[in-house]
């Protein structure tokens, strides 16, 4: 998905431009400015705007709009233009755009296409959103082994329109299985009647159709590839993951990281966008559980009123110990989240890390200890300083080791680590907090 | 820089592997992969084998090496063969390296190298961390307008070895202005003898030499490039950033986010790698400051000690209220610097936001209120339920204005949004709940 981004480049013309300057900006710019251009005026007249480019352009442009704008001209277009549009357009984008219609409309425009277009779409479309299947295009172009350089050079040139990419070839047996992969590049190098298969790259590095969008961003990441090959079970070829496409998936996966950090529930529109009661939905959620997890501090406090009653003062320092060891617990929670998604750290680390990460919290919680005992002493007493001291420290090492394994237990557990975000992390170090202030302030005060 | 990340494809020899197996794999495996051998065998050893490689297949390895390993190299190798890899290396990657060393050895590097070399380190090393100027290379291919295709594929055949890549380059002008750009595609598909000026962009994307990296990666998004060309303030061609390399330094700048968010001061260091002390000193100076922060909300409760002695069940309630007020908040903020930083949202559009998040913050917070009303009535009586009700509604509407503004407010002020953090947030909200809280406890309830 394209975000509406403001535009960096060429200014969009704005709504009273001359009609000559808006000629200009129609013609010579970029399909993705064109697009953005579109969106902001009203719907009926970007499809007139639309229609009246030649097709080449239209369908560029459609591509670079975003999903909603795409649906909603979808439902006005009349079906043999559509199809003109959807025929033209990338395998993946045209997936996509399926993916977003109701069943009737789909069935409705299935029977506008052509048989390969058909069934091209029925197969993309198929696959679990947030795997391979779901960002590959079958757009990409093959050659034969025996083919020379120079043959596989015009090939590709005749081609070309066609692919979504022509710098990565690929080259399959007579079953379809993936038995090599060439670049542009080295056929360009290559004398003219050198055999492929004696310079093309004969294990190349590939991915399983139902394999996680960010296995497919890593590897595409870590082997610099411009396009990643996916194979089916027989290792037949299937489709291509270009690396602009994984770097789309990547970032909504990363926004997808932020929502669940905020204890939002992820959802894939723009923020600004969205609509109030998808914002209510999506936030209230984690808000009423978090209620109910808060509740468990409340009883920890009913069981010690009497302490608070007998030392008032301890109130003072309620919100600062609890939100000390909740902080320190989301510092560590985040952390561990963002290494394990970028596969920094691995699910085997944990022994070593939550050892470190003791030590460490050893250190922060006496520097913390010894920044409130002071404090303690003005507030209250020497008693009182004692209890706070104490507390502390020992909270944000429970709030530190809390925050650290939960990414890793979440992990365990085939959940999303993510999902060990500040707010779960605090509520349940409150808990504990609190009870391990109260405990230790009953215990050490004089009744 | 690319991470240390577990091999995904080719599984990497264990320390005992047969000789023959070792033999194979250093001989087939891609330079990524032998480059992340190389970090787990011992410094010497590593020297050893790389020494061994082939000369280009070395400076293809080395250049996938962590900066630390390269540092680690570079300070073991001899003057002759490291500038041999040196010369070789990718320009930006070079730069790099440069900036590892120490002032001492980067005057002992630059005297082995020849003057071309000596000239674009100095160039490329000197600009600031996170411009364009920082991540980009100079190796790139240029062509003169007048030119044939034919001719053009002829000179990228040519000089492809020396250039970071050969699918896109660029048109200048006699005193080295970016006049046009075009693709390695375009030259394959046009007429032999047409001309280059007939078919390249004459008016191609490009960026300053100053802008920030996160505008780059942008960029290149947005235009689906494999390059992007900087100029500098006279419209002259000095390098270009590619895509894999805007990509590593857009996930550099999320990691940077995360780790804001995160209150840790950020560091750009493997989280698995990064010593203690290192964490230790990212991780306090936040924590100390928000205990500072806490005290406040103390102060408040100090304020009310006599309320809080005539009903202590309020006590009950407050971890429940400050909480929820500050998960409010931080869901507020922490969506709102993501939206930010993907370009969701703009600055300008602020006040339709913040009326937008009022509404929804009424509904949120009367939901919450509803929940709590009857454990207040539970825990105490109808007043007690009706102070924490209205309490719960008014913190959560004040919690999520606070929250979604702080981004704004810090982007304003030219500082960075992701310092508004959950912990921030929290802490600040933590404050007024208080205030709020008690003070309408003590008019509310009888005295």
């Amino acid at each position: 998905m394209r975000k509406n981004e403001e535009n960096p480049s060429n200014a969009i013309p704005k709504a009273h431009a001359a009609p000559g300057t808006l000629r200009d900006f129609i013609e010579t710019a970029y399909a993705v400015d064109l697009a953005a251009w579109l969106e902001e005026i009203p719907c009926e007249e970007a499809q007139e705007q639309l229609l009246a480019l030649p097709l080449p352009r239209r369908t560029e442009t459609f591509g670079y709009l975003q999903p909603d704008t795409q649906v909603a001209l979808a439902r006005r277009l009349d079906r043999r233009d559509l199809a003109e549009i959807v025929t033209q357009m990338n395998a993946d984008d045209r997936a996509d755009l399926f993916n977003h219609l109701t069943p009737k409309e789909q069935q409705w425009l299935l029977r506008g296409l052509a048989q390969e277009e058909r069934e091209d779409i029925r197969r993309l479309s198929a696959y679990a959103e947030g795997t391979a299947g779901a960002i590959m295009t079958s757009d990409y172009a093959t050659l034969a082994a025996d083919m020379t350089a120079h043959e596989a050079i015009e090939l590709l040139r005749r081609e070309a329109p066609e692919k979504e990419t022509i710098y990565r070839s690929y080259i399959l047996d007579r079953e379809r299985h993936l038995i090599g992969s060439i670049r542009l590049h080295q056929l360009i190098l290559a004398a003219a009647d050198t055999r492929i298969e004696e310079i093309m790259d004969h294990a190349p590095v590939s991915v399983a159709l139902d394999s996680d969008q960010e296995h497919v961003a890593r590897m595409i990441e870590r082997y610099d590839l411009l396009a990643l090959p996916v194979i089916d079970e027989d290792g037949r070829l299937v489709g291509i993951v270009t690396h602009d496409d994984a770097a789309d998936a990547m970032q909504a996966e990363t926004t997808e990281d932020f929502h669940k950090i905020a204890t939002v529930l992820p959802f894939s529109q723009s923020v600004r966008e969205a609509s109030m009661g998808v914002l209510y939905r999506k936030r209230i959620f984690w808000l009423a559980l978090l209620v109910f997890g808060n509740l468990f501090s409340g009883a920890g406090i009913a069981f010690f009123e009497d302490t608070i009653l007998a030392y008032v003062s301890l109130v003072f320092f309620l919100p600062l110990l609890i939100d000390s060891s909740g902080n320190a617990g989301s510092q560590s929670a985040t952390l561990m989240v963002r290494a394990l998604a970028t596969g920094d750290v691995a699910l085997k680390d944990w022994r070593d890390l939550i050892l470190r990460e003791l030590l460490i919290a050893l250190a922060l919680g006496a520097t913390m200890a010894l920044l409130v005992f002071p404090v303690g002493l003005l507030r209250g007493d020497s008693e009182i300083a004692l209890v706070v001291g104490l507390t502390m420290l020992l909270v944000v090492i429970v709030g530190s080791l809390a925050g650290m394994s939960l990414p890793f237990l979440l992990s365990r557990l085939r959940l999303d680590p993510a999902t060990a975000s500040a707010p779960l992390v605090t509520t349940i170090s409150d808990a504990v907090g609190v009870l391990v202030y109260f405990w230790i302030a009953t215990t050490v005060l004089s009744p």
